[in-house]
């Protein structure tokens, strides 16, 4: 079955539970993705009660867009309670090249084993060790450039990582994955990224190979882009009509968004 | 008169400043909730300050809904200080079955004797002992299940405590109303539960029967829903419209959303 | 070249990083409006990175929308490093009238010599101690009262000061401009004014003159909730159309809304 159309009848069906330790930017816009696609949003951080919620989770997300001490001990609880639970779990290294602090939570949640990694292609270089720095959230390199950084980081972590990008870069070192669609406006939708990261969560929750489960999730997201981008005058009113056909994806063109790039 | 006119019309001709110390989620959506429905939203949490916003407030809203010890601490000397000022507040419990610390929070807090208890059936079923656990912020119960905990809570704890569902349960434990309306959309717009509360806490400062005011706050809720969507798409233009439909509520459908329920 | 023309240009040019250490409540919009006006958004606040993200951005901006002690210290030091730098910073005083505690922080924020101040006219009434509190984030003034005291402000800490109302006053104590346009509901949408204080920020860093820069910034805000009105039904959609149009500017009536105020 193609992994878009997959992911997307998979989430309905079973409504998984997903925690997102997101950033405050991202919260709102990535809890009403998931509802929209079928997923039960359960945003919490603290780290007195962020491993019970993951024992309860079906997937977490865990974003670190806007760190603090606190929600960094948060963050290491639910993704330690994930590992051992074998509970699927996502890691968004927002900006991780930007500054020291990032850099350092980033390494101590790799250890954790996340099950998919989702960056920008400036955040998978960074991962990398490739560059040195990134320029905020945004994204200097295409995400071609970083095909080989995600490669690396998916072989030495054991994960699957996703380059996000014009073409979505979906990886675990061996196979890779193409996704296409979208629109240019995405980009601008502030958090979108990260809400693709959630979507990405809930999808490893349903989908049992997260190679499929990533590249699926990332189809939803650019079939209900393009197909909202018909309606939508500029990026705010895309983000809104996309929330709204990720709740009736009947219309939407799943099959085909995932492509094999041979190797 | 209907008391989703009196809700209406007060909010618009008194303006009543609202103290929120809401979560990350739903800050966004219940101060336009708020404004677009009269009100002056003032979302001020830490405890350096909230028990000098309340002292200022018309109507305080508590919302446990990504809750810290900071956050905790600053919703209790709120609540405290709204109690000694006998200032209406709002406890919205969301998700108390789902941990401890979020057990032990809202145990605290009802000490301090809320005027209206708002939540989905879960989450008052699990404040009254009725369920051992709620499955993130979902509810899993319908709300007719829950109309007897619903008037146990009401009772034990002298307020009023409302059961959004698909028909809203409001009672005191003695009198009990029901609201209609809605649209099966709005349960996929994450935080407009929790905007609700908000807009409960409004209209508690401006109607002075709290069974009252909770109706007709969710009442008008309710109208705007239905009137928006005829014009939306899905949840998220659903959100959108029912907004500006509170903002200009003069072509609602107000009177005969509360209705008695025979006892 | 007209103010806002210049401002509008220039952000799309050459994208400045803009930080923001802004309210929880306006995380989500002014995120969204820097990257629709094409500067480049960097929601960094921790003392542990806030000065690090400083001395990589091209403006910052500080607003005390929620302030707690950990988030006034990430000001103090992002603040601390602008000034150090000579980037500029804009300060947005939200409620500062309203409890001690804001009050302190304002203070402290204003010894670090801000670019730009920017609040409505009771914010900037009550930072001028001509009246002794604020009514929670709203104005009860109108903007003209509040010319002296902005002058007056602006005087005295060496900075342009704005003041939003129905027509916004933007000076430096010497010269003064005007900026007019905008629509009703834009004091509806919560967040807006946290925004236009981000814009402002924006617009520092493209455009050499503050006052100018400020002016333009307001303007261009002005501007596209005018050409949004058009298509909008209330303050919600209002929002999503403003947005949009900052991201397609060529169609917006730039030129005249920034006038010069006889001496």
């Amino acid at each position: 079955m193609d992994p878009t159309s997959a992911v997307t009848t998979a989430l309905r069906e079973r409504s998984p539970l997903v925690q997102c330790l997101t950033n405050y930017v991202s919260m709102d816009l990535a809890a009403n993705v998931l509802s929209a696609a079928g997923a039960s949003p359960a945003m919490v951080h603290d780290p007195h009660e962020s491993a019970d919620m993951a024992a309860l989770a079906d997937a977490v997300c865990v974003n670190i867009g806007t760190p603090s001490p606190s929600w960094a001990d948060g963050m290491r609880l639910a993704a330690e309670r994930a590992q051992v639970d074998a509970t699927p779990w996502v890691l968004d290294p927002v900006a991780v090249g930007a500054t020291a602090y990032r850099r350092e939570l980033v390494v101590d949640l790799l250890q954790l084993r996340p099950t998919v990694v989702r960056g920008n292609a400036g955040e998978v270089l960074a991962l990398a060790g490739a560059v040195g720095g990134s320029r905020g959230v945004d994204s200097l390199a295409a995400s071609h450039d970083a095909h080989d950084a995600a490669a690396l980081v998916a072989r030495e972590h054991g994960c699957v990582v996703v380059v996000s990008g014009e073409v979505d870069v979906v990886t675990d070192g061996d196979r890779t994955l193409h996704v296409v669609g979208g629109h240019r406006w995405m980009p601008m939708i502030t958090a979108l990224g990260c809400s693709s990261s959630a979507l990405v969560a809930a999808a490893c929750a349903v989908v049992d190979d997260p190679l499929d489960a990533a590249a699926g999730a990332m189809g939803l997201l650019a079939a209900a882009g393009t197909s909202a981008a018909a309606v939508a005058q500029g990026p705010a009113s895309l983000r809104v009509a996309l929330v709204d056909r990720l709740a009736d994806p009947d219309g939407l063109e799943l099959v085909g968004r995932v492509r094999p790039v041979p190797a």
